[in-house]
């Protein structure tokens, strides 16, 4: 049988596990998939540089575009990541009608629209399983696994290092600076934190997850973004004294016919699973109207987990042509041509109950004045925390109010703020939301 | 487009689900699909019985045989259970090259390599994501996800039932006898309740699950089972004690090119996921070569989640055919003809630390003769509880070993019984097994 021939587009940690797999476990792939798959094209930046694993040189080329327009493809793998020369690259994977698989969550989240209408009206085969949570296989399980159900909810923990850091700050009491710190020393958090820390990449994930679990056309900029950055160790204590954890979610709702999409830190119980989903770990949280809650956990990123996720794509892609199948279902699961894009509810529209900890001065009159702010909107206070006193110091004011309004709650807090009684910025953590089952 | 037809085989629980989606969400599925699904003919037993959705009558038959014989029917349904007339079913199914969809774990477990094979040989689809664990998409992480992966481990809760009675003698202190009562007054537990409570409906999981990782043929009588009858109250509070809680576990592990395959009761470390899987979930652990730790939660059984089950098969099988494609992949993910069977390791050269509960009378020798036993068989205590004592009442010694081999702790325990101190049989419960990772 004609091998299915591959054509890979990087080689860094993942770009060089597939190479390797697709190299020494040959047999059992081409059992798997019913056909051999060949790796037949590789380009790279540096054709000298030392790899995990090298390829045959005569495969190596520096021209990323050699491989997509080479006859001798028929898969192509991309993952340089980033919006260029990615978006050309696919769109031009989709006109040449090759199979594209891709880690690319940035370039799916951005140009989602014409990527995935493209590979649907040529017919092209497009996987990215890669693209969200690693190893977790979360795109074929909305795709394919929940294809006779409705997705309502989507939670998760999508952004490794960012779990990373809040996981250590939880364990060790440490500030957010000192563990990115570290966590860059180590090489889990890059030279230029931005993307992971301030919930960007998150964000990433939750577009495409939202496209795909409610087949709509997802605008990134819909997706209401907030990071860990502003998180103290103070939160940590005491969030755990009320009986949560602090974790960065990416939130992916429907309610009728409008969907909720944002990522901020949120409290969640501490007997959640996904409260306990440390470390590098991810996790992701779904609920559907047949199966009710499921929990997917596992790695989120890495070479291994990774190079996973896009043998999966590829096999599967191999199957299809061993079967002499087309592509056996649109890029989103169905048409993007018949999707509605249901409006995005703002975030001022959000119901939730909320942690708040103030900053002021140890005067009777201070809690009083935040209480009465509060009341006067409407949100009333579930609990409250305040630390021991020392003397001429701010005082830390920790409260968790009953579900309030987001648009109410910042009125409250302008009022508070402009009564001049906050020495420093508020801190305002959502608590996830019910209906978890 | 011609329509797929789909011909029902069951119409209880799921089977009434099932009709109930394709019926009033058809053009959801079509969308999904790229194909009509269309619900042409259904048996059941009592075509006069109400239901929760009944399907127009001039689809009912009460002769099963007439679903896969007929000519209208493009994908066979079966959701009756057990093995008589389902595999006869089947078979003629496969030899009428035409897709089954089956919840039946019984079915292919007791008779899954001549099942496996005869879809093989015919080309003809087979699905049984719904076979194992509910909504958990188990089967096609396996087939699909974890294609360019290799298994090492699978550990699951995997039967709701048990794992439900388990977590409400845990939550509440109460006796198995008085909770199973109580679980088959509420529906969850059968009237005659073995399958479940003797960990059978488990080990029919673990050797579909087996198979299906370690691309081998299982014979479900090398499956070693321990049901959790006769876990009692005590044992759970000590687990506590010790740190951990216990669950009914499904394994199958690979080590090297032999394989481990058990049900048993087992202790968790109480910060496991899998620990905190409560209630009817299931929960399943996968270790793999590349992608290292994933853990899958859902709901196990139940009419919902079992058909959000039963229609992502028969999506996916329209899909084939809206794509033109044949048969995707074999049965079992790769091809049952080029399968080893892989030996399996006696449960007497399993490795694992234990937990062993003594009744004996409250005497000061009583200790030393049973940790002699273990010494004398190179098994050390790793610790102890002692219960408080009542005067001329037997006392439970509860001890927790190092690393034992199974033979050398059955050794010591009958040397320990033979001596005539033992006042009850004594309860072993193993230890859950590192590389969990």
């Amino acid at each position: 049988m004609k091998p299915v021939r591959i054509g890979l587009i990087g080689l860094g940690a993942v770009g060089s596990q597939v190479a390797r797999i697709l190299t020494e476990e040959a047999e059992s792939l081409q059992a798997r998939a019913g056909i051999p798959l060949r790796l037949v094209k590789v380009a790279v930046r540096d054709t000298g540089k030392k790899r995990g694993f090298t390829p045959d040189s005569g495969l190596l080329t520096t021209e990323p575009f050699d491989v997509v327009n080479s006859p001798e493809v028929d898969i192509v793998v991309e993952l340089i990541g980033g919006e260029d020369p990615a978006f050309d690259l696919a769109m031009a994977a989709a006109r040449k009608r090759k199979g594209f698989v891709t880690a690319n969550k940035l370039l799916l989240a951005l140009r989602g629209a014409e990527v995935f209408s493209a590979f649907e009206k040529s017919g092209a085969r497009l996987g990215f399983e890669a693209a969200v949570a690693g190893a977790i296989p979360i795109i074929r399980s909305i795709r394919e696994s929940f294809s006779g159900d409705q997705v309502e909810l989507i939670q998760g923990i999508v952004n490794g290092t960012g779990n990373y850091i809040l996981s250590r700050m939880t364990d060790e009491g440490s500030r957010f600076e000192d563990v990115l710190k570290d966590a860059q020393a180590l090489g889990y958090a890059e030279a230029d934190p931005t993307l992971d820390v301030e919930g960007i990449d998150s964000a990433h994930k939750v577009a495409i997850l939202a496209a795909l679990a409610f087949e709509t056309m997802v605008d990134f900029s819909d997706v209401y973004t907030e990071g860990i950055t502003n998180i103290t160790p103070e939160d940590i204590i005491s969030a755990r004294e009320l009986g949560y954890r602090i974790k960065l979610l990416g939130v992916a709702r429907r309610v009728d016919d409008t969907i909720s999409l944002r990522v901020h830190p949120t409290m969640l119980p501490q007997k959640d699973l996904m409260a306990n989903v440390d470390g590098p770990f991810n996790a992701i949280h779904i609920l559907s109207s047949q199966a009710g809650a499921s929990t997917l956990v596992g790695r989120g990123a890495g070479g291994g987990p990774t190079a996973t996720a896009v043998l999966s794509d590829i096999v599967s892609m191999a199957r299809d042509i061993a079967s002499g199948a087309g592509a056996r279902m649109a890029p989103l699961g169905a048409p993007v041509g018949g999707m509605d894009k249901l409006p995005v509810i703002p975030i001022d529209e959000l119901e939730s109950e909320y942690y708040l900890r103030f900053t002021v001065p140890d005067r009777p009159n201070v809690l009083a004045q935040i209480a009465g702010a509060l009341g006067d909107n409407g949100i009333s206070i579930a609990s409250m925390i305040q630390r021991e006193r020392k003397e001429n110091q701010p005082v830390s004011v920790v409260l968790m109010t009953h579900n309030a309004v987001e648009a109410d709650m910042k009125k409250s807090l302008a009022h508070i703020e402009s009564s001049g009684i906050c020495l420093a910025p508020t801190m305002i953590i959502r608590i996830a939301e019910n209906g978890r089952d």
